[in-house]
């Protein structure tokens, strides 16, 4: 099949301008060898280890969620040599789909909102929010854990969580944390929480699920799809992240109670808001959506910087 | 005891000029209410659980490692207004300590690298390193782990570490890692690992032990040296993050091997470095350095950025 | 009534979109702390004066013209640190109404051109022009003084005024002399007059009557307005400029009139304009305005600067 | 007399490297025409009336503090095409003496500091202090009107007046009050008072003399000084501003003094200061100042904008 | 006539609003002195050569391509003051078209693309395109010297030569080289080539026929369609460049034949293009024009900076 | 020998601290690939000819005067990958050495300057200044299109030229001119000569040799110093511009004459220079001067920008 032909139906399911305008020079074509594509290797990252093994299997094409070169570049450096060296010898041509595959009806977001088993699913402008059976932070966290196979981190005790919003990658950023709070939702799942964000969404259970887990099956979920084409092999090369996680036992429980009950305390007073807080609160987030929105360009919306 | 006496003590213990740049206005007095201080209360967050329960036991100065106001407002939120209420109400003076005391002598990362019981430490301009007795990847992380009661996540498998980087808060960032390769360091302790970081620096044991419990040591070490001032009570107030760790189990030591071994293979091959390979990273390591330092004001050298 | 309630009120008198690209950050509710008002106070600024006798008066809410906060702050500075105490311990409300209350109808400069009893007024996009008995420079000062009760400062000698235009606060800037030429108005009243906007604007007669004198009656027109609103007692508190105008007396009129006479032929050269310096004129007025509107967000129009 | 002599003795006058950065392209020879120079004439601006008048005289040298074109242009406008045309026809070159000659010595503040019979005077890096015989502020305004025979404005009612900063043209910044509080004066008088200014620095007497009394006296004196030079008339264009004062009369005191009382009750805690507050505003003018100085070039130190 | 009148006629010919964003300030009335205009001169620079000739002439208007004050100034040069005391003194309105005529209907390009004798001659949004009579580069390039009475630089040897475009002024640009890539022309036909453009694009026959002669035959046929205005006298003044060129003479026939063979077997490889390689190639000249089009303001369109 | 120890050799033919700070990423080491070297190519270009070129005759490292990316990339064109190939698949590293081999002793401008036969060379920050036996404008220029062996352009009729600046590559620009001038040199030899420099300095012959002829000779005469290393081949590849003139032939005799002498009045009139014009250049030469010296690093020195 033409490698023109496949980018089109690429660019189908994962529309170029869906994509973040930060995203302008790190998708579509990242590499262009060979006019005729029989096998497609699929992949989270484009990096020696997975163009190794797409060399291995004979691919002719590689599609990623993250693009080989990050930030411009005039020195190739000798990660770059490598991974540039097997494409080139092995005639491997390189496409990423990133933001735009985020976004995507069928993309990374809906995959992880039907891996987690999510029922009655909206699309937001960014992320899924969904419902699960009620459970506790530490019973969601297990789920999680469970459902993509990872380790995870989790803060925010809350007992009865029903509604669920969850974005691939790197999303505990501000903006789409005002969006999980106005849509009330009990729960967060996304990846690379950062102290800040922690301390200032207490009363939000956030699943720190990693970037890896939360992106890894919406490429895997990309093979079928492709499979479709015809005339062509598709394989997934998966490279986990080999993230564990240590939990600091039984002793915590003893040392920190005390101190729980106090912050717990706090958090309860925050959430006694009154009419005049969610005035002032749908103030503060219009104002962070409307700064969101004016950094975005004028011919596509962002979901996600990653 | 005068509140401008303290403040000369505090800078001999974090002088301001070690800050980073972009520490200017975070550092120092940030409110200063009464010119008499008899009680001191130490955290590691300026927020109102701290400063109420800063409060309650009298204080009448609060110092903590990060700053009431972290972007520079014109609006007053809801959180901000409850925490300068009780500071106002209560009259306690706010100081901050940040990348000034994380390297100091006696600071953040003394203390971290003390808490892991680290042997023939060296200060470098970032960070610590220092010797344990040799364990691999998952024995260190179990030991991070206990001594500082504390969940956290690690990736790159090592067999055999003895040489430690550590560096409180949020130092997985590439300037950081550059140095650790230099270095020759086995493992890197710091927090707020990334995908990207985690994928680039396979090479090392990478683990994240939380920016709270790699910076919540320095502050609580703060308490005793206070004390030491004629007529001052110091108490530390501590607020824990609240983290938890699910780790994926034994499923996943079913399925991953394969690829882990491949993995392996990869990195072995990278490991094989040749001179040429040294000098080159020695290029790349002199080129993030130098745009490091550039970015650097001329006053004062910076270490990291939370 | 519901704090909510009133800024709905407040916005429909002076809409937020009004309001110039700076203002942004600086207008509406600057501090939102009691959900029910009784009593509103209006000022001209927000500062520790202001607010002591709006604690004294029992307000739970302080409208003013000028916010807080002007720029960004990360440190509470003793003067900043008064003014929030009083407010945060008496729950008084903050709200800031600048350049969309000087645009918006009835607002800063409405009130401005009728406590100047100007005659046919027309509306520009910034300021308003009318028309009063033909008088002199100094007669016109002279009306001014009298009607804001302040001490003025004017320059450029015009024998016969008539039309007038009027801009509160520091509109001496060239975009908007630039439109008061273009109306040929004779006489252009507001605040802050510079050196070089003097020289630069020979023909016409400026009179500058302070930046309270002639925004402060906009704010106290606004009291009866917010009075009829159930339930609600409002309070209007001056804080005059306390400017105070020492004239140069008779000395300067046995010296200067030759240096003026020829003054006065140099201005007459430059009004006897032909066709072309019109043409001129126009070309660089479209400039200017160009310039500025570029300058301007695309959301809403701006007036002026303070 | 040759210009390029001239121009060294003007250099002596007042160095170029006292300049501020802004001032570059704005002082030295703006125009060059004749190698020959026999009669200069000096003025405040430079603009078509003074040109006008230059050339009446024969001069073929003018020296501004004020430069012909501040803001670059690549379009001559009908007002510059006016005064180069002068210039041009009459070989007049044109010299910009501006913040050079401010800081100088014998320049513009020195003479401004001897027009109002200042005693014991020392140099600041910006503006000169004094003292005088002790005076109420409105007594002082009267000393300044007379000495300079300009209409003022002041501000800040002060019984006893001994110690005064001075600093020519637009020198109501918040850098030169800060300077000015912490040495202690009691009355600071300079030209363009903005509102925000007069507020936060109540507790200073402002005496606003007028951009153009402020200065035009250091021009004036420079003529003796140029008399000098071999072979050289030199002659004075006195172009006054023809601002005029209207106070607001016996009225203002039957309204004003109950607020005035209460103002001045504000005023008064603000300055009953205890030693926490000098060392907080000690440690805020460092920061204005060191906020300055970076914004200073490497070069030159900077008096004033303008 | 009316120099009103004038300037209404020449924005027909050369909307303004056809310029480019960069020439803002840079075209229109740059100097506008006498109202009434009976002769017009008209040449491609304004400097005092033209100007000279220009008074000489007795005209009161000069029209150019280049305009009298490319990077605006606040310093006369001495250069700048001999050009503006001409037209001071001899009262010679200045008037620049730039861009907006290169683009214009009639302008430089469509001049340009007439003089080189093109046939079937398309309007781009850019230059033009043409067809001539096969040739080879060599004769394409005598004729240009020929038409145009110009020296000449060509590189890029083709044999068959029917299809080329134009583009006047300074346009051997990336943007311009993609369009005349995708036009499938033969030979490009501007000036200033620089060296890395040459490398880049040598499957096309470059032609440098200098920045004078292709410019100066537009400003030449302004004069015929402006003696058409009623009592209007027009003349051009030409200012050659006096460029000269040496070739290199047989030598070089000798030397280098070899390196050419195989610097055309280089270039025979890179011109058996498949078809992916024009899909790259649309993709990158997407990009490129993208990359252009969106560096152009809202308002115009842009064609070229020179 | 080693790659490193050659890099060493290189960096002191070239120290890199010599290079403009633009050339920071492009130079030195921009892509290393073998620890061992033995054959080294020398061009002044890195594309797929020379690269080509390179592998046929073994080379495992080629050293080039232009950089192979010069604006960094994040997606690999077709061009790129082309090279990149040849250079990965044939193990050739590259090295690049720019504006630090134009500046270095015996680097491109010392081999320029002999290759012009100049006499008494002396070395400029920029550029070489040196004697040739006094000629015209079109002798120099046939001497230097013979000792070069390119073909030329020129402008600036000159009968006694003997003193001659030279500057390889693109130097045509302001800031050299100007140290041509105070230099006093009769001709300016260099490439790519713009329009509105050729106006600006018509005082000078200004020869442009071409980009390539200029460049070329510096980077053939590093082999022989290179093949002093031991083990080490060395080979020049040369890529020609492929660039011709054509003259204009004796039409342009016939007609240009008039205009021409008038030009030469023009610029007589020019060259009739007084003292004051000497030093109104010396002062904008040194404005010129400082500006550019400002925007130069800290570190090094620049000379040219290509």
């Amino acid at each position: 099949m033409k490698l023109s032909k496949i980018v089109q139906v690429l660019e189908e399911i994962a529309p170029p301008e869906l994509a973040d305008d930060f995203d302008k020079g790190r998708i579509g074509l990242i590499l262009g060898l060979k006019d005729e594509v029989s096998k497609i290797a699929v992949a989270l990252d484009a990096n020696s280890c997975v163009l190794q093994k797409a060399a291995e299997i004979g691919a002719d094409m590689l599609i990623t969620h993250h693009t080989l070169i990050f930030h411009p570049v005039n020195v190739i450096s000798k990660t770059l040599a490598a991974s540039l060296k097997i494409a080139l010898e092995n005639e491997i041509s390189l496409y990423s789909m990133h933001t735009n595959y985020d976004r995507a009806e069928g993309g990374v977001n809906d995959v992880l909102a039907a891996s987690l088993d999510l029922k009655n699913i909206t699309t937001l402008e960014l992320g899924r929010i969904g419902e699960i059976e009620t459970c506790s932070s530490s019973e969601l966290a297990a789920h999680v854990s469970d459902c993509l196979q990872t380790p995870v981190m989790y803060a925010g005790d809350r007992q009865e969580i029903s509604r669920v919003m969850v974005a691939g990658g790197s999303c505990f950023r501000k903006e789409f944390l005002e969006i999980a709070r106005e849509n009330r939702v009990d729960a967060f799942i996304s990846s690379e929480l950062k102290h800040d964000v922690l301390r200032e969404y207490e009363d939000l259970c956030l699943i720190d699920a990693t970037h890896y887990a939360t992106e890894n099956p919406g490429m895997k979920a990309l093979c079928p799809r492709l499979r479709e084409l015809p005339g062509i092999e598709v394989e997934f090369i998966d490279q986990p992240s080999g993230l564990r996680a240590v939990d600091f036992g039984s002793d915590m429980d003893g040392n920190v109670p005390d101190t729980n009950e106090e912050t717990n305390d706090c958090k309860q007073k925050e959430n006694e808001k009154d009419s005049l807080e969610f005035m002032l609160e749908e103030q503060s987030r219009n104002q962070i959506r409307s700064d969101y929105r004016r950094s975005l360009g004028s011919e596509n919306r962002r979901r996600y910087l990653e």
